[in-house]
């Protein structure tokens, strides 16, 4: 049984059977925890733990596709596990599964849980396997490293310069002048020991006594929307904690498109985004370094992975050019600038590196993405796809690596729906659809409007019954075929020529207005769709590889987190392969950074990728073009919900 | 006829044929300007126009040591040539004696004269021919240059990124995230062309249009009495001006101990010691940039060659241990600085290189200066000396090079003797003495004290009368030998154990005191004197080198230039070898830092000598300190005046 198998039919069961429990429910929703991340979410019973986790964040390995075969996604479930499956018990040995292992692919989850995650079921940690072919985690090899040193002291016999005395001892180190007007001094004051801190070749700084254990960097995801920093130790490799802040340049406009007008537009905009950004930084870097209880100048090393627009703000490079044909970026590879420059609050000699960049919409966040998925080591053709406002895709085959970004819109994000929302507290992010319609809503809060996974949900579900034709008009009730169940022949509403569905009546709603499905909502979905559609159909073609000879489909990103894979392939969005040859690898770009944060291998290989990587325009493709149209119409398709 | 023999044996019929010609002759002297520079120098009647070449700053070429057998260093004189020598006419072809063409070396100046020098028969020239045994001049090839460049406009078909599109055309350069700010907008404002301003594969700076023809440097002597700087035209090579001034760190002490010991006593001792050098540099850039015509931010590149102490305290350095046991300085490399950091009000991207330095008290000038004297390509021992507070004294000897220095101590500065002065207006800075003693005073003024120079040739002329004996004891009256002249028995003054010699008696002097040599300058110039010799009676040890096996000792430095060579051996500063084998290399400082900014070449050449050089630390050398007691007793020479 698959995972969404489980989950599904389990869920047209469980969903009325839901029970309130004290804090632990929200309406028909149940609480689960994930240790040690300490992460909780609210899902609806019946919903397969692996789902749940998902959700969470805590991205699960599942070799297998969540078929209960590889034992991979084990967790242990404290108190009161349930009864174990089938699958659990034949994978899991006896003694597991009493000290409450169960597979989570194959648990559902009916009341709530406290779930211990070991870190070999994680994605994080295969990935770190998959760095080394013996199998070895992650070589933490930062290029940000300490020595502690001792030097023989200076004597007649033995006069060497200062500079010379601690190369001789630290090899031929470079040393700016900055630092030299501190060097002679911190020997003197040091009885000529201490320890050195290093960033390839370059001394960074030196520190009095025996700090070789304390040292830390950065890793940060700057998206458009949102940023998230994790704190990483940069000897043990240790994660040490997790911020993440709302990017305040959403003030200047929600996409990057708004933002560069805005740079174009005055004198001081770029100025103002990119303070506005660094402060965004340090607000983080503030909550991260208490959290661990650090001082902020321990933190020696920031690795940024952005868009290309959020990169080149952050730089202070005019991001005009990116807004306008023929879409010309700044740079292509790696940037490394001086934090205290820039005004961040870590210490003074710490360096920022900002990702290498593919094209002007394939940016350092998607080569953050196919460093952390290996992309160029599977042995054959495996397709990298994150989805938001834009969607890029790159497709692996052998050596060869394909780019491209295609515009897919907000749609995805909520925006442009006539009742959309971000995923947030009151959208709904989940629809089923059979006898009648349940869904789940984020947070402790009656449904406000519905976010892209729901869109999706709504939209596949709904073709199913047939209450959406292949043109993607939602039929009025007296053109529905025969057999549609009562309660959602009541649900459509049709005014003039168009017809909406009812997602949650009125009285449910948090407004005084049912949360509809729109007409107009559907032909959004199907441009962002089909411009994604028609984008793997390029890279495809120009690579010469067929659909069916896709061996990976890897989804990258929140939104690539909570789709339901069945209901993608449904509307076309992802290719009409099986499902468990899609796979989650969740927030690549911020697995991607703490990699190159974390191994100097790692930032060669990055450089490597994007080197390797061609990018492919399709702005002004004519086959583009083309195959967008024909997107625009839904596949015939005979993936059900419960299929994969 | 070697110059000296020429110079001195004309003295002494000349010095009283002095005649009075309105501005061109004060009181015995006569005035001499030298072309192209315009510079000025006053002479005794009789003087070899050789020798008032070097008191110019005028260095002549005399591969035969002044004999007048080469012809290298031939002048042309304007208006009323005198008579030619026998030599001139030898030498010189008809037409050239005829234009007014003569031989310095044998030419002495009885009138006031205005002298041409052909840039071929100085010093300078030949060094530049020495950088390619081919014989060509140096090469201009200095690290920062320029190249125009056009790029193919960006387009769909080829939309690469500014940085790939700009490297594809000047290599891979490095761009500062400073530049990367300016970039784009420049690029796009400029229609794609202009020309980029390199420092090696660094860029520097974008300027719009063709500016391949502008672009200039600045080679300084950072002396610690006196700062001189050069301004050259860094894509033909020119020279476009000297400007000069007293390095306003005199205001903290004239020597560098005692500004080590302001830096030491002082929170802010580095940095107002710093900001005086800055300034100063500053005065000598816009004074230079005013002079050629050019704006300031055309000057891309400042060389820098001074003392460890001067070129630590200009880098903001602490030079604290350079003035203490066991004299360790804080770097040996070159370092390269940022001029806006510095403060230095050129280009804001230009570099300020600072020489490397071999030891505490053998720094970036004596760097300098052995570049200049391509001293490790010599193939017979050569001495290269540069005597000032400190001698600093170098041994080539094939491929090996040692490098010293000696604390020569004040006295050839004019300091810690009674009535010494520096060589500026009011000094004797020339003695001779025969039957009586005839003096020669810098300026237009009467004796106010005697100059490094003088002391020399006081105690040189005094040793060979007897009235010094080898001890170094001025003799009183009533002990001379027999025979010598009653004008000179009659300078003696005896006062207790102590005898002075009148040099300049009361009524001719400034104030209302005789100018005299005291017993203790006596003292001071045997302990000065026996530093050099015993430095250099230790290095050719070491070498394994006999005194008589030295090829050439190079007199660098400003004071090299104006001592006797006959006398300097008389008194013992420098060996007992025949005159022809010391050669006044002038500035060789200045002309080293000049070598380096025009070429990248030369830049490794001087790093390469640095590493090459061994450094030797006599300061605690039992030997040293034995040769040195030895060397305070005067040679017995037979070294006369007229002899070299």
């Amino acid at each position: 049984m698959s995972m969404e198998n489980a989950h599904l039919c389990l869920d047209a069961g469980c969903a009325i059977n839901a029970r309130t429990l004290g804090g632990d429910m929200h309406g028909h929703e149940i609480k689960v925890t994930f240790q040690p991340s300490g992460r909780s979410v609210y899902v609806l019973p019946g919903t397969v733990l692996l789902e749940a986790a998902g959700r969470a964040g805590v991205i699960l390995q599942t070799p297998c596709g969540g078929k209960g075969t590889c034992g991979k996604c084990r967790v242990r479930l404290v108190d009161t596990p349930p009864v174990p499956s089938a699958a659990s018990v034949g994978i899991l040995s006896p003694k597991q599964v009493e000290e409450g292992y169960r597979l989570a692919c194959c648990t559902p989850v009916d009341a709530p849980l406290v779930v211990d995650v070991p870190a070999e079921s994680t994605f994080e940690s295969q990935q770190q396997i998959l760095t080394d072919d013996s199998g070895a985690d992650v070589e933490v090899s930062p290029l940000v490293h300490k020595r502690r040193f001792e030097l023989p002291l200076p004597s007649s016999e033995d006069p060497r310069a200062d500079l010379v005395r601690l190369r001789a001892i630290l090899g031929d180190i470079d040393v700016s002048p900055e630092l030299m007007r501190l060097m002679s001094a911190f020997l003197r004051a040091n009885e000529w020991k201490g320890t050195a801190v290093l960033s390839n070749n370059h001394l960074v700084a030196l520190e009095a006594g025996d700090t070789t254990d304390d040292g830390y960097g950065v890793a940060v995801d700057l998206g458009s929307t949102t940023v998230v920093g994790k704190l990483f130790d940069l000897v043990s490799g240790r994660e040490c904690g997790v911020a993440s802040a709302i990017n305040p340049q959403v003030t200047f406009g929600d996409d990057v498109i708004s933002r560069i007008m805005h740079v174009r537009e005055n004198d001081d905009g770029l100025a103002a985004l990119q303070a506005s950004a660094v402060e965004c930084l340090n607000t983080i870097v503030d909550d991260l370094v208490s959290q661990a209880g650090i001082r902020a100048d321990e933190v020696y090393e920031i690795v940024l992975a952005g868009n290309s627009t959020m990169q080149q703000i952050l730089c202070g490079y005019d991001p005009s050019a990116l807004g306008e044909v023929p879409f010309v970026q700044a740079f292509e590879q790696a940037q490394i600038l001086s934090a205290s420059d820039l005004g961040l609050k870590v210490n003074d000699a710490a360096e920022v590196y900002v990702f290498p960049q593919i094209g002007s919409f394939v940016g350092g966040d998607t080569v953050a993405g196919i460093v952390a998925a290996r992309l160029d080591r599977w042995d054959k053709p495996v397709l990298f796809v994150d989805i938001g406002t834009n969607g890029e895709i790159v497709l692996a085959n052998g050596d060869q690596l394909l780019a491209t970004s295609t515009a897919a819109g907000p749609a995805f994000e909520g925006a442009r729906i006539r009742q959309g929302m971000r995923a947030t507290a009151g959208a709904i992010e989940k629809v089923i659809i059979r006898e009648d319609v349940d869904i789940n809503v984020i947070g402790d809060a009656p449904p406000a409007g519905l976010c892209g996974t729901a869109l999706i949900d709504a939209a596949a579900d709904l073709l199913r019954t047939g209450i959406i034709d292949e043109t993607g008009r939602i039929l009025p009730a007296d053109e529905l075929p025969a057999g549609i169940p009562e309660a959602l022949q009541s649900r459509l509403i049709t005014e003039g020529n168009e017809t909406r569905f009812v997602l949650a009546p009125a009285e449910d709603a948090a407004g005084d207005e049912a949360i509809c499905l729109w007409q107009k909502d559907v032909r959004e979905l199907q441009l962002a769709s089909g411009a994604v559609r028609a984008g793997i159909q390029i890279m495809l073609q120009r690579a010469g590889v067929e659909p069916d000879a896709i061996h990976r489909v890897l989804l990258a990103g929140a939104f690539g987190n909570f789709i339901r894979r069945s209901n993608a392939r449904r509307i076309g969005l992802l290719p009409q392969i099986p499902g468990d040859r899609i796979r989650f690898i969740g927030n690549a770009a911020s697995l991607g950074a703490k990699l190159v944060l974390l191994s100097d291998r790692e930032r060669a290989y990055a450089a490597q990728l994007q080197e390797q990587t061609e990018h492919i325009d399709l702005s002004l493709d004519p086959e583009f073009q083309m195959a967008f149209g024909m997107a625009m119409i839904f596949p015939t398709s005979d993936i059900d919900a419960c299929e994969d």
